[in-house]
Parts: C-alpha cells; structure tokens; sequence
C-alpha cells in the first residue's frame, strides 16, 4: 500500500492505524506521522538502531561515521509552532548524521502574508530539502504535505515534530525507547508495573505513549489523578483490549511500591477554562519529592516528558533512578534512527558495529 | 574597470548597466547587484553551469563532491527584509557547495539600537564570512556595501537577495534559466512567443526578466494585464529597441493558442492605495484553470514566481506544462551557479563532469 | 581545584578571581565565565594560539585541516540577551573548527512559558550538544549552569558570551589580543602608555581589560572622561596596586602625542537616568576625527570595541593606525582559540604549524 494509490480523502478519512499502512514500506517509515503507525517489531527495530549510534557516538572514529552517511543531504526544520527543545533534539540528530539544516521558525516571514496557501509554502520550501520536520499547530498539515509530497514528482519525507495538542510521535518513541533501556537487563518491558500520574486528561503524551504499550504483554498500568485530569475512556478501553491489568486512583504512594517505572507529568494549566480547573488541585499530592523516593523499588525509574514544576523536586535530580534527563537525551537517539531509517542507511549502521544488517520483521 | 577604480559618487551616479562594468572581472561576477550585469553570453554561461551542477547533484559520489568544494569557507545570509523562499533557496545553495552558514535575520537583534550605522553593522558582520548574501528593504545598501568592502582590506562578494520593490537579480536569471531548461530541445529562447500576464506593473520580476529577454533574438512578447497594470512604457521601449515584436492586450485567452511560455503572476494588491486600484479586476480574465490549457500547445510552459494565489488554479498543477515547481527548484540551481562563480570553482565544476572548463564569451 | 569539589553557596560566593581557580585545570578552561579567570602566561598562550590559527586560515589546506579537528562536536548557542555581532562571530569560530551549530536565540520560543526553570531548560538544551555559548541578561546565569552541568553526569564546558552590564570576558581577550598583535614587533604590552577615552564610568568593556592589563609590567594608563564619567575607583586601585602608572583628565589631545594605544568608547546613554547625564557633554572633545590623527605617533594604533557613534569620524577608517576593523576579527580568532583549548586541541594545532606543542606555563 503506497500513498501514490489512494486520493486524499480516502486516506484522510481512515484512522491513525489505518494510515500507518500507507506510511510504511516494508516495515520502515516513508513518513513520521503517528506514533500508531509503528509495531512491536518496529519499536524493538527503532530501540536496538537507537542504541547501536549511541554506541557508535561514543568514540570519534564513530561519530565520524555517522557524520558522513547523510552529509549530501538536507533537511529543513519547519518549526511553525515554537519549540525550542524538540528543535534543538532533531538539530542535533540531523547533525550526527552529517545532514545540512535550513529553519522556518518564524512563520511571519514567509509569504503567507502574500495570501499564499501553507501548502504551496511548504511545497514551496520542501523544493531545496531532502527531508522535513514539521511541527505546527495546525491538526492534520504534515499528513496534508506527507500526502501531497509522496503525489509530487519529487517525494520528500515528513517528520511530525508535533501539531497542536494532536500527534508528537517521536515524544512517544523516546518514551518507550526510555522504558526499554531501563529494563534491558531485566527482561524488557513485558510483565512491568508502569504507573502514570499527573494531568493524564489533556497531555497528548501519556495518550500516545499508552498506544504503544498495547503491543507490550502483561503490563499492570495504574493511572494516578485527579479526578477531573483521569485518563480518557478511549484510552482506557483499547488498553484493556489488549489484556493489560489497568487500575485507577488518585493516591500516588499506594501504588509506588510495587511500580517499575513512574510516568510523571505536569497539570497543563494553560488547558483551564475560565472557570480554573487546575486551582483546587493539591499538586503535592502528585509529585515526587525526597519522600517519595523511599517508596520506591532501588530498580524503578523515574520519567518524566519535561519541562516540569513542582511534581519532581529538582533534589530528586541526583537520585539514580531518577531519568529523565537520560530521556531528554534519547530523544536525540531515537530522532537519529528514525532518520536513517528513512534514508534507509539503518542496514549500513548495523553493518559497521558489527551486527548483521536487518529490518524489522514484518509487524502483525 | 574595477570597484577599487571608481569614486562612491561617481559608481552611485551610473545606471545600472553601468555599473554592471565595474562588477564584472572578465565575463565572472565580483559581485551580483544587478540583473543588468549579466549579457548574453553570461546568461548562457550561468545556465550552462546550473545544468552542469544539477546533474553532477543526481548522484551521491557528485554531492559529495560539490559539497567539499568550498567547505572552507562561510557565507553570511543577512535578510533583514524576510523572505522564508528565497533565504532557504541561498541555505541550499551554499549547503550544496559546502559553504558554512551564518545568518541575521531579525535586525533588531543587531546593534543598530545603539546607533551605530547600518553600514558599520554589515561591515562588522561581514569580518567573520567570505560571502554576504543581503536581503534588505533599504534601496541601494547592497550597492553601498558591495563598495565599501570592494574597496576595503578584506573585500567580500555581496549577492544582492532582493532590496525593497527594485531589483532581485537571481529571481530573473532563474526565470532565464527556466525558460532555457523548457525550450532546451526547440533551438533555445530566440524566436519564441512569450506571454506576460496579471499585475505587470507593479511587480519587480517580470521588469526586470524582460530586460533580460532583450538579449534573445527574435521574440514575440505578450503583455496581457488591466490598463492600470499595464507594463510600463519604458521597459516597452527598451525592448522595441532590442527588436522584439511587443503586443499589449487585456484578453489572455486570444495569445494562448500561440504561446511558447505563459508567465502568470499575482495582483499585488499589498500596493494598492486606499483607492483600492485591484478590488474592480476581475481575477478570472487573468487566471490559468483547466479550461485555459485545453488553448495551450502541447510544449507550451506556465511559468509562476510564486507565491501564486488564485491565477493559477491547483489542479493545473498536474498538468506536464506546469513547469513553476521547477522554476522554484530552478532558482536553487542558479544561486548555487552564481556562488561557485563568485569562488571561481566553476572551472573546476566543468572539468569533473568532463567538459573542457571555459568561462562565458565576453559579452558584446 | 574542581567545580565538582565545591559546593554551590561556596563557590557563588567567591570573588572573581578565586573562582577562576576552580574554572582552569592545569591552566586550561573548564569553563570561561571571567576575565579574571586568565593570567599572564594563559594570555599570552591564548594570543599564540589565536596567531597559529589565524595563519594556518591563510590557506586551503590549513582552513580544511582546522575544519577537521571538531567536526563530531556540535556548539548550542544561547543567545537570550540579543546580540548579532557577538553570535555571528562565535559561529564563525564554530564553523572554523567545524563544529555544527545548534541555537536559541529568541527565548520566547523556549518551554519557559510553561513554567519550566531557565537552569532546567539549559540543561535540556546542553543534553544534545558538547559547548554551550550563552548570552543573556542574567547575572551569574552561565556561572550557574557551569557548576549545575560540572557537577552533572554530562559535563559540558560553558563560555560566557556576556551576562547583563556584568561580564564579557571574550571581548577583554580579543582587546588583549589586539594590543599584543600592534605591539608585536616593539616588545609587547609591558611597558607601553595606553589611553581610554569615553564612557569609562558604564562601560563593561573598559574595566574588564583595564583589569587584564594588570599582568603587564610597567604600563601608563590614561583614563580620559567627563568627570560624571570616569574609571571607578575600584578598578583605579586595583590598577595602581599593579605597579601601573595612572593619571586622570578629560582633555585628550593632551594625551594623544606619547600615546602607544587609544581605546575609544561610546557614551552608552541608553543608561541615563531621566536627568539624561550624558545630554551635557561635548561629544567632540571625547573623539577622534581626522584633526586628532595629527597628534598621534606614526606607531600608535586605534582600537574601539565597536559599535560606535561620533567618537570616531568614518573618515579615520582609512588611516592605518586604526585597527579596530581588525579588531573585530580579532575577536573570531581568539574565540576559536578558547574553544580549540576547552576541547583540548590546541596541541594538535601547534603541532601543525611547526611548534612543538606546549600548554600555557602555570600562571602565578
């Protein structure tokens, strides 16, 4: 199935999965639209490629390799919607792989004044490039131009760097790129204890993260929230689909004990309607601080999205557990695979640390 | 005759042909200001050299080649009149040739707050680069500075990106380009008819691509437009002059059966006075929509600087003739040309895709 | 001395200078955050090396030899306090040793609207890259996160790019590096009678290399100003201390004929109060037009840490006592110096200049 051979409207109207099909070739990305377009044998492809570069970064030989696979390429960061850190994370995995960079930050400098349509300014733009990130506010733009793009004479690959509160699907890969390092030596992420705290209502986060756990087997999953921030029942229902043991509750310590890993995220008060949803919650009731720590397993970890508040104490930094700021950084990781996988030079990383070059096997 | 020959005033004072004298060194840009610079035999020479290149870029070994080709050196894109298209197009092209990048995009940032000059402040930045490429809405500063710095210890090529309404001198050469790609196996530009259509008079780039077409013999140009944006009588002039066979209408439909090249271009309304001279147009007698190419020959070419708003319907996008997706990759090219030209490497460009390096004729 | 083995409150409290103790290791930076940091012989080591690289720039060869050194590294620049000639020039370094180049220049785009601290969104940005280059209005910004990221598990050496009217401790190296360059071929600094003539009262930039000048011998140092605008009392005995020669005035021309050096200045009104200090002086005894050339020594040299206003005449641009053009070039040089000594491959390129590498000797 190539987007060559469906019009517009068909693929629009199908769901997330659904369109996945069209975004894969073989089992490797023609775009990055949505975290759901991926599988199990995708996202232990994604991991195991990830970890083979950081490995590979580690010495110089190595990242002189890396700079020289992609160096004749490049790709243009089309940041419509600011973001610093998810801008600077696919800078960087450009860069290990020696691609070339053009930005668009500022959308008031392009012609859209001049009453063009985004789509020829991104057609427009994407002329000079070899690939696109793309994060916007705009619902729906990258899977427009990934459409258009793969119809045109010259197909550029799409990145979604996020749009609006809908899709960020390399935020979910990192997550789940997060939880496998962390149980790589204790038998991976099948069979964990995984709990989820915070805003888990209005994060876009933890809802797509939680998608991809649906490929994993015997997961407990326990939601701590207030209330009104508990995860949605869509969520709820597809991950019960899947066989995992869900609970809900809204007391954080019940659960800290037996947890493998804590998911915290952060109360997205800028959501609040007029009325201040956000105002009566108590938000130590959903953080970690020192105290916390001592419920903990020694082996649980701690993840958090960033940027965070209160619900990490910044002293619970120098705790081992804590790994969030590992999580930042393999980000990069995982936005460095994702790349080459798109230019398909994944097989050839394999090669030099030594592994036999293969994909993904083909997902269910 | 040389920019350190001539006195500012007296260099200022010129037109611009004029000056093209003083900025060209045996056939090679010193600096690129003017359209005008460029004769005939440049023109073919630059285009020459874009095919050359684009072909050289097919191939990995052929990136990687162009792409060491100035790795030591670093261009500085200073755009303080914003322009998203035509900054990525110059990112690409010095991308392509391995030129570093540096960038001011924003001049608020620059210390022009703390009164210092604005020439000080371009000259400052240029210190640290080898080329300036200078998009600016201050008529003349490109001039300015192409003169300061020719005739200063450490003189840099400028490339003129765009200042304010008057000249955009790589815009018309890769409309030259385009034209010469599109009539490549129909004995060239002499002798084609070429139609011009929409807002004609306020528009720098149909001004100044038809100051080029003077170069080329035998042409029928077609000027179609409102009476109020109408060309304006002393480009007419200018080209009688050349020789061509000039016709001005308002009825788009009666030159298309005969057009070689059809160049649409957008009512620039953002000129308008209060009087609103654009709002009693009616669009549609100046727009291409698919039943205007059933009056097109077959190897008839739309041409569009884009951004494009409603003169040229999307669906004629699928059509082979639209070549202004082209165009805009096309302008990549040209730039790329110009640098390599700027750095004199394009001797080196001729002899490794095999042809015998050779600069342009001198023109008449 | 390591900024591992002390703690935060310990360290803050410091003076500059005892805290340069903790910023070198075996008189290499870990960091640069001061001036003070730097004694004679790393001067003189930085001026060195800036010399080496600036020669071995001169060539083809040398540029791609130096472009090799940090190609695997990449450089974030921070840039929340706006300054384009500071970030150009810092990237041009990057690119000279080439580093790739990550930036953020407009913090409104970072995560901090979401309530996230400026020393977390830092340390984010610092996870993708191995240098950071900051600039930004808050005192003691880059001093924190040199001892937050130290004391990390991914050191990443800082270099203060200018914090608010406080530090800017490049700009007093390149004045340094320029006063050795002029003085190269009569003996160097010690010894030489330099005039500062302007706004010494506000100025940062003053101070900073008035404090530098203390490592050399037998200096005259005439501090030309308004009386509401003259050299603080603490940097006057901190220079006397030195053993340096010191006199007062406001009357320049008194000065200019046994002067070796004058460092002009702005009168930085933008820190008026509303009584508008600087609305009552005379400009033009605080400047230096073509007149004032007549009085200087063959030999003596202009410097000016740019941008400048009346206290220079642009037509003393073409006299070859002023050097501050080449200043400003300067500034790239010594900047690629620090950071070729930050990575540690100053010896690298002694050695490929001919020199038998060799770090500074251990300052007193």
């Amino acid at each position: 199935m190539k987007l060559r051979e469906i019009d517009w409207e068909t693929f629009h109207a199908l769901d997330a999965e659904a369109k996945g099909a069209y975004l894969m070739r073989e089992s490797r990305p023609e775009h990055v639209l949505y975290a759901q377009q991926f599988g199990r044998a995708e996202l232990e492809y994604i991991g195991d490629l990830a970890t083979t570069i950081r490995r590979i970064s580690k010495s110089r030989d190595g990242r002189l390799y890396l700079g020289r696979l992609l160096e004749d390429r490049r790709a243009m960061l089309y940041f419509s919607q600011p973001s610093s850190r998810t801008f600077l994370s696919f800078t960087a995995a450009c860069e290990i792989l020696g691609l070339a960079i053009g930005e668009v930050r500022d959308t008031a400098t392009s012609s859209e004044i001049k009453g063009e349509s985004r789509e020829d300014s991104v057609r427009t733009f994407s002329s000079y490039f070899d690939l696109i990130v793309m994060r916007t506010k705009q619902k729906g733009l990258a899977e427009r131009m990934a459409w258009v793009l793969s119809n045109s004479e010259r197909p550029v690959p799409i990145i979604n760097a996020g749009s609006g509160a809908d899709q960020h699907p390399t935020q979910a890969l990192l997550d789940v790129y997060t939880l496998q390092r962390s149980f790589e030596e204790t038998g991976g992420i099948d069979g964990k204890h995984i709990v989820f705290c915070g805003d888990l209502a209005r994060g876009r986060t933890v809802r797509s993260l939680v998608l991809l756990l649906r490929h994993y087997r015997d997961l407990h999953i326990s939601f701590i929230a207030p209330d009104e921030f508990q995860i949605g029942e869509d969520i709820l229902s597809a991950l019960r689909e899947s066989g995992a043991n869900v609970s809900l509750g809204d007391r954080l310590r019940d659960v800290l004990p037996s947890a493998d890993a804590v998911y915290m995220t952060r109360i997205q008060d800028e959501w609040d309607t007029a009325a201040g949803e956000s105002k009566s919650i108590s938000l130590e009731d959903y953080a970690i601080t020192e105290e916390e720590l001592a419920f903990l397993k020694p082996s649980c970890v701690i993840l958090h999205p960033l940027p965070r508040r209160a619900e990490i104490a910044p002293e619970v930094d120098r705790d081992s557990r804590a790994v969030y700021w590992r999580q930042v950084r393999n980000g990069m990781w995982v936005r460095t695979a994702l790349i080459a996988m798109l230019f398909g030079v994944d097989g050839e990383i394999q090669s030099y640390s030594g592994k036999v070059p293969h994909g993904p096997a083909p997902s269910a």
